[in-house]
């Protein structure tokens, strides 16, 4: 057992994504990176020494040696997406708790065991989603209740994008893109954050249906590029989300959520413009004025800061879950697999409608 | 014929919409309001006194003497859709040109009767669109052009809606949601923008495919009070639109564009918040920072004044227009019909969506 509250980390797996969580439990103030591995020792090293890892972080050869290791409270696991399993069942065993990259798994069967492991080793799991921790989120989480005095009241409409153009190279040798290794590409890797933002708008409700339209587009190994699909639910009122996720298109990360009284709009749902601060743009009550030569209002453009990253926001957040299971004898807190598995649900949904040609499938 | 390039218009009628489009007309340097009509002459009165009409305004009892009256160049009909196809008939055959509030008829079938009327009598044909006609729209318009040095290239991906939250008393009242006046409630109201937007955004190419979603909502006359929907082009490479109409809706007229290297945000597209400048946000170019911990940009808001409201610069375009063909023998402009029977053909293909059960229907 740590002598303080501090968490320490291992990580298995040296992708780019790795340098910026590195950089998160370095920065979060009750974590500590204590343990690197890659398949080969040497490369571990060169990333030990790219990103200026302290001397006190020990460095595998394999991944075994971190879950393995004593010393590691919890694992961040940002290997192909077809190796998550593998991994994380491995390391929650070994009583390790479990930083999942996005997508969690290839499908829901596959993530069930994931958790399972972790449930019955009594180790906390959480996907790598880290816009939920940005302060900015749960600030529109306010709005969005209706016991709020402006809240936008129930919500009837949900649009969110997630694309980047990729390169000719990316799309030639990517993980992401490779049949092998992430089959899911641009519906695990991008639509994850769309629909996971479409469960949250609607307070992590499941779709009633999940209809895929037909534009997508795959590469020759049938991995998704391009995916637009929509979300229905019925209860407890109407309400349609669409999604538009795509490796072909200029960047964009735009959320808009429109209810009965208000919306809300983002531009950088998922990595805001900059680290220290983000911004929404919310309006409320809006009406047009006489004539219908204008509006009664204008929307109000919040500014919401954080002292940290949002990804070491989500570090502190699992950290302190670990310190307590660990320190105190907590159990580990469901809401995150939960999340996660609805997710996963709907990733798999409309996938299952791409598969029957935009058929709608029932949740 | 008038002495100088002044066009005359006649207002069949004295709807609410009226009140804004005669405001428009007196603003418009080259037109100016000669006849106002209502099926009462008590009311139009008291719309012409309601409204500071000159006394010069002749104000009729019927629709039939504004287009038996020679001094009328042009008519603008803000009647019921179901009247449409009668009036506009009517008038283009007295040889007065054709300003028709949307959405256009009922069904291309009866816009082609009035198309076909004002063809043959030789005047001009335009809907009450007016958002076609803002400053803003050319600006956007050249950033979409392929030869721009920023322009945001291939449009992939279009997302717009048009909400506002209907009153209980509109809702069972007003003229847009009777099934025996306008059977396409918000798909003729409002859908009517979202639909010449995308077309819009597409250099006025039909879609290959149009599918509705299935979350429409109807009232207990059938009329439908909000609908969302996709339309979906092929070449010259794959693109899809997705619109979010309804009545029951916070106010909402967002317009997204995002093409391979740029994108442009509306949230006023069709009413812009003010009537003197208008905006909008350009993003292009943009990247994450090293470690994905940010952008390289950050859209840019453009400014577009305008000296005149967007309804005044529709009746000058259509004043010049029609100033032509009187004054000089010009042949009616075929842009604007030609807009106007694309975006009624894409009406109509939502409308057969939604009745097949929110199949694809080709164009």
């Amino acid at each position: 057992m740590a002598e303080n509250n501090t968490v320490r980390f291992g990580i298995l797996g040296c992708a780019n994504i790795a340098r910026k969580v590195a950089r998160a439990i370095a920065l979060a103030p009750n974590a500590t990176l204590c343990a690197i591995a890659s398949r080969s020792k040497e490369k571990a090293e060169r990333f030990a020494a790219e990103n200026f890892l302290p001397e006190s972080v020990r460095v595998y050869g394999s991944y075994d040696e971190v879950v393995d290791d004593p010393g590691v409270d919890a694992v961040y696991v940002p290997l192909p997406t077809c190796l998550h399993a593998r991994w994380a069942v491995k390391a929650a065993c070994k009583k390790k708790h479990v930083l999942v990259e996005k997508p969690a798994a290839l499908d829901v069967a596959e993530l069930d065991r994931i958790l399972e492991a972790c449930e019955s080793n009594g180790v906390q799991f959480m996907d790598g989603a880290m816009w939920w921790h940005h302060p900015r989120t749960a600030h529109i989480e306010h709005l969005l209740s209706v016991s709020h005095s402006r809240s936008i009241g129930p919500i009837h409409f949900i649009h969110s994008t997630s694309t980047m153009p990729a390169t000719p190279e990316f799309l030639e040798n990517n993980i992401r893109v490779k049949p092998e290794l992430n089959a899911l590409g641009a519906l695990g890797d991008l639509a994850w954050y769309c629909i996971g933002a479409s469960l949250w708008a609607k307070g992590y409700q499941l779709p009633t249906t999940v209809t895929a339209l037909p534009d997508a587009a795959r590469n020759a190994g049938g991995v998704n590029l391009s995916i637009t699909a929509s979300l229905q639910w019925d209860q407890p009122n109407k309400t349609v989300a669409t999604i538009r996720c795509s490796f072909l298109s200029h960047t964009s990360m735009d959320l808009s959520i429109c209810g009965s009284n208000g919306s809300v709009h983002l531009k950088d749902f998922i990595i805001p413009y900059r680290e220290t601060s983000a911004s929404f743009d919310f309006t409320f009550g809006a009406k047009f004025v006489d004539l219908h030569i204008g509006w009664n209002v204008r929307p109000e453009e919040v500014h919401v800061p954080t002292n940290l990253p949002q990804e070491s926001l989500m570090v502190q957040e699992l950290a302190k879950l670990v310190a307590s299971i660990r320190d105190c004898g907590s159990r580990p807190s469901t809401k995150w697999p939960e999340i996660t598995r609805k997710t996963q649900l709907v990733v798999d949904a409309v996938n299952k409608s791409l598969e029957l040609g935009c058929k709608p499938v029932s949740l």
